[in-house]
């Protein structure tokens, strides 16, 4: 094996927004020995995991796995329902929901990018309003889809897709409802079936805490409907061949068998756990650490407390500080990765992951290396943010101690 | 983990034409913590995988790896450089082939298929003359590309890609030229540059020893120049940006850490190994199990000697019986996968896996389970396999010795 | 890691009668991170080894772990039931009962060493009769223990266990029992409380398949009393103290949690196969064996049919044959390891394992690569073994079928 | 697999002074198949393992390799060199010298035992003039052996050994000196051959950072030739016997072969961050979180801070706080493990181990855990531990930044 040794001794912290670090039970099982893909063991193992995934979807409907990253799962969803030059509507959120945008024209889609101006759109969530505005206008139905991405890995915050589904509602409008939930599918609360939405996308190394490798679209009848009629060329990500093998737990084409294992196992431990426990875990430990952000006297990216984000925070630096920088001295003295600002915002800030495998001594541990690292680069904190850090979770400890005990 | 426990006692046999067994060293190298895709190390492991992967298609240039499936690979390969409504000439030589040619036809690409008539196609390899007579007949250069399978995963035949060459240079046809080795890698004889091959499609879980999840196209100059103008619309398949992020070692999209792990584990094991080395001795597997077969008194399905794949062995069964029900004597008796017939083959025979890690000792086994397997389902055998086989072998390693002791 | 490929590609074949092949559920079982073992979950997973090791053993009383090698366990049994000089009745079956008394002496005891003369006692089981008359004589009582090994490793003979409980009994003897299954242990039919036995030691690392490592002690409550007045100098064997404190599921120093994980797994895998099971597989395995040594023209080392072990079988090499070196072409041409000759045997003979893991297409692998090897070596065979084996094995596998449709 | 899930998601701490948590890259090299400890390749194994941990023990002389747990070592010690009634002198530091002592008089021996009085003893370093004082007494040479605790895992209490080599050579005693290095080794400075120890006596759980189940004795000249002379009976735990067959790389009887391949491994990791810069480490980290208790206002354990420990801290509870309350919150809120108060300590104090592969955030996660647990508790802390212990890491970290720069 090559040598990837350049940290210090001691455990990695690997604090960015994804890949989250992968659990050990779910690295063992990942590595048990691949099986014959068309064999009656294989087939046990692709009806348990396509049945699992729809709990964490919340959905009834078919749940389409691909061999593929997230951005895999983006194209799959648009090109099986959407013709060249259809227009889609979408709205700037930050880097991931410009990178969506962009490969909508990359496949002879006509997006419409919706937003707040300026830096504004990448430290706010998705205004339903607008959506609602601009497909009243449409009166044509000229719109074909209106895609959101749930939580901006770019910034940290969350955007509120029952809203947009209601706006779509209120606007009376028939465009099918996309969502991105790459890094927000169990971290936040997700209701595909309940939410309407079309196709959900996601991938499998966030809250699933799988390496990445595999994605995800979810799928509602009126998606499937649609993409009878839709004429993008499509051969790999055609849902009819899959959906119609997976019937009996297989693929058309050969699956990632060993990541079908470790999802197996994932979805074991987030039933175990709880879905809505582990969703409350992720709420419990955004709001430690953007108390911990307040008390070092620094910015949170994102704006408005109605859409913090339960999986990563986005700490903006102080002006004339370079972020990059800053991590660096956290990789190299702390072992820990951060991740880098993206797009407008490189170099302005870096983003602390604390989901997936995360707890509370995890994300403690994370805040010492951040709080360390920025003193170590020179900026001066207002005091030290593990008190306050620490004062939330010990009370809310206390509270399920209190709860417990009732 | 779910229980995937149907077969016996004892280490189970994979013996499909992949996935192959994945080695200890390659599931242990596999299940290392994934690490961040933007970090240092993990530019350091990019750019030696794709270092190392370049020796391994003989190539000098660039290899894109795919996080998907060899379907995925076909995918891109198409896309990459063609346009809708384009002609591509393919050649029917079993169910891959044909599956190939399918999707085509879903990208909106006409597919022209030549191929030897009835069953005979799926018993002989890419028969090159048929081909330059084709592009001598295309004066107007309406094929865009020539596209073939180098080893017939469903069949056990392997073509030859030298004379395909030639064919196209007789012809004087400026088509590019098209190869899948997803099964031939790494185990057959094959060189990129050397045979002027513009894109070369290949998978993880065969010669490579992976399990299932990556894909890969080598790229000539001449096909990186075609995708300047080709418009297919594609995006997550695009060469272009992931060609640009990999000169620095990354990938512009999420990459599959941890089978990028597993890739520079095999391209290790198989350069410390010798390429040419691992390609005899999956030439002597073939020849060994091919004698078995020979004694059993059944007939090889690939009828031309000058091709045998050093792969795989089609096994034909005597007229009457159904080859899946040999394959589950077998699966159950004695713990072994073999491949199934495929599309016209279906029940008439049965695939014999000798690829990737497999070993002498290995074969043995394999060709133990089949002959008493064999017996079990009631057909009668001319003689026992086995003492042909060692003999075979045996007389392989006295010359080894031999040259060796010299 | 070092690197230790000294060997050619693909799976090694372990095939010494111990260490068995550790099957990758075990590996990835005893590869979880190691756990507080004073904590609950400890608790949890040592109760649950200790109750299930029982039933290995059929015995309802206590089984004591051991972080040591089995030669451990030897010594644990008799510095807990013995005082210094005290006489011990053992008999020489090969080279481990030699060994151990060898050890018997290094700590003081007497030992009475019956055997049949010369390498006649390597060929045969213990000789129930011998040992009947030999207690019958001490009238005195001087024998405070009749020692035997019911597998010998170094021969592949069994001993009849139940046939010196009967000599003891008819002596009238007051003797302890103590009976090494190292290497028998789910492997042969074995009984600790039906046969009287007082102290069954045992090994991890071969019929458990687990790594070498951990060692037992079954214990009677006659040997239980026997300890209480024993004045051998004892500290870490101490039954008392570990006894004692496993009753809550812990241990008094810190145990080897990693193996115990190991141990949960391989008693799951046991008891899932059904314990009988697996003994009639080792039997299987044991005649199949035998079978092609047969057609090879060789010569098995057991001399008595009824003693044949179901674990190893020892092939007698031709006069002038250097059985190792025989050995060696094989471990260096087919990647296979095999039990040297010991003592007495020194390159007069190899081992064949057929144990743990072990299952019909292992063992067939196993019989080729020896018959390949042979004949590189240049011993001349009667015929290939492979056909008589595989015909018993398919024999076998009817008789099965038949039953089940029964 | 038996469900050990007793505690909330995310990665578990584990904090106790041993095992400590081992690092993925031991893991997998544990888990790689196990081989034949008799072939060529174990051998290479063997001598590279037996030369490597020469280097960390930094002698010349054999270290012998016991499969057995510290528990082992220590009697091993003890029976090579020490004969029936022989007169050895031990000091009482605390729980595990406490064990030792009880050790020699299981074995036959009679210990003196030197201590301060009551709960002194367990709160200071071994007294070397008191050592001294009594050899001086002894003028007719009864006392046969000296033994110390290198560092007393139930006090986080270290002891000066090249003092009490100086006290023995001021006294012109020919006593053997040994010392149990087992929670000290690769944590603390230690030097076998330049303190003129005769046995050192470690364990793989601590420092070495692998799972239990193999300890170590060093072995100087002296004690090797007085093991010709003693007769404490001794066979398993024999060194003649081991260090000849070592010689090549092997062992008399089964070694544990895959926690050398761990060793192997962790010797890697070890030497290649230095074992210097190793124990730098436990330095800092000893003295960081020694800051924040101090910052909680609670007392340390070690009352004398030239000993104080590197390995573990032992934390005081105030009057009328149960210890084990304490722990049983952090374990069930924090999913973390802390050291129990041991013998005389039981319930007045708990155990923070910051040993093996910990770094700084680890034990950042860890002081957070206690402090937290600590508040739930009711126990009124004088203010936040972590600003103290983070304030001090930092500036570590920029010495080591300013010393890197210069």
């Amino acid at each position: 094996m090559l040598k990837l040794d350049f940290h210090p001794a001691g455990r990695h912290f690997l604090q960015i927004p994804g890949p989250s670090p992968v659990p050990d039970r779910i690295l063992r099982a990942m590595s048990y020995p691949t099986i014959d893909h068309r064999g009656p063991e294989f087939g046990a193992l692709g009806r348990s995991v396509l049945d699992g995934i729809k709990k964490i979807f919340k959905t009834q409907h078919p749940v389409v796995i691909y061999g593929a990253s997230g951005t895999g799962a983006w194209e799959a969803a648009l090109c099986n329902i959407l013709s060249p030059g259809d227009t889609v509507l979408m709205f700037e959120t930050g880097h991931f929901a410009t990178l969506w945008k962009k490969m909508a024209e990359n496949l002879g889609l006509k997006p419409e990018f919706l937003g707040l101006p300026g830096i504004e759109g990448w430290r706010n969530g998705v205004q339903a309003h607008m959506i609602e505005e601009r497909l009243r206008a449409d009166t044509g139905h000229k719109i074909k889809a209106v895609c959101i991405v749930h939580n901006e890995t770019s910034t940290g915050v969350t955007s509120d897709v029952a809203a947009v589904r209601r706006a779509i509602d209120a606007a009376g409008h028939p465009a099918l409802f996309l969502v991105d939930t790459i890094s927000s599918l169990a971290c936040v609360d997700y209701r595909h079936d309940e939410w309407g939405v079309d196709v959900t996308v996601s991938g499998s190394q966030k809250g699933l805490m799988l390496p990445p490798g595999i994605s995800f679209n979810a799928v509602s009848p009126k998606a499937l409907a649609a993409s009878e009629s839709a004429t993008l060329p499509r051969s790999y990500w055609g849902w009819k061949e899959i959906i119609e093998s997976n019937k009996t737990g297989y693929w058309p084409y050969t699956p990632n068998t060993n990541l079908l294992y470790a999802l197996q196992e994932a979805i074991e431990m987030i039933l175990g756990e709880g879905l809505d426990n582990v969703v409350a875990r992720h709420v419990r430990l955004g709001e430690a650490c953007r108390r911990a952000v307040r008390a070092w006297g620094l910015e949170i990216q994102c704006l408005d407390p109605a859409v913090y984000s339960p999986v990563l925070t986005g700490v903006m630096m102080p002006d004339g500080v370079d972020a990059d920088a800053v991590r660096k001295v956290i990789y190299e003295r702390f072992n820990m990765s951060l991740g880098m600002g993206l797009g407008k915002m490189k170099g302005r800030m870096f983003r602390i992951g604390h989901l997936g495998d995360c707890n509370d001594l995890t994300l403690m541990a994370t805040l010492a290396g951040c709080e360390m690292g920025l003193q170590l680069a020179g900026i001066s904190l207002a005091e030290s943010g593990l008190p306050a850090a620490m004062s939330f979770i010990a009370g809310e400890s206390e509270l399920a101690g209190l709860r417990a005990a009732a």
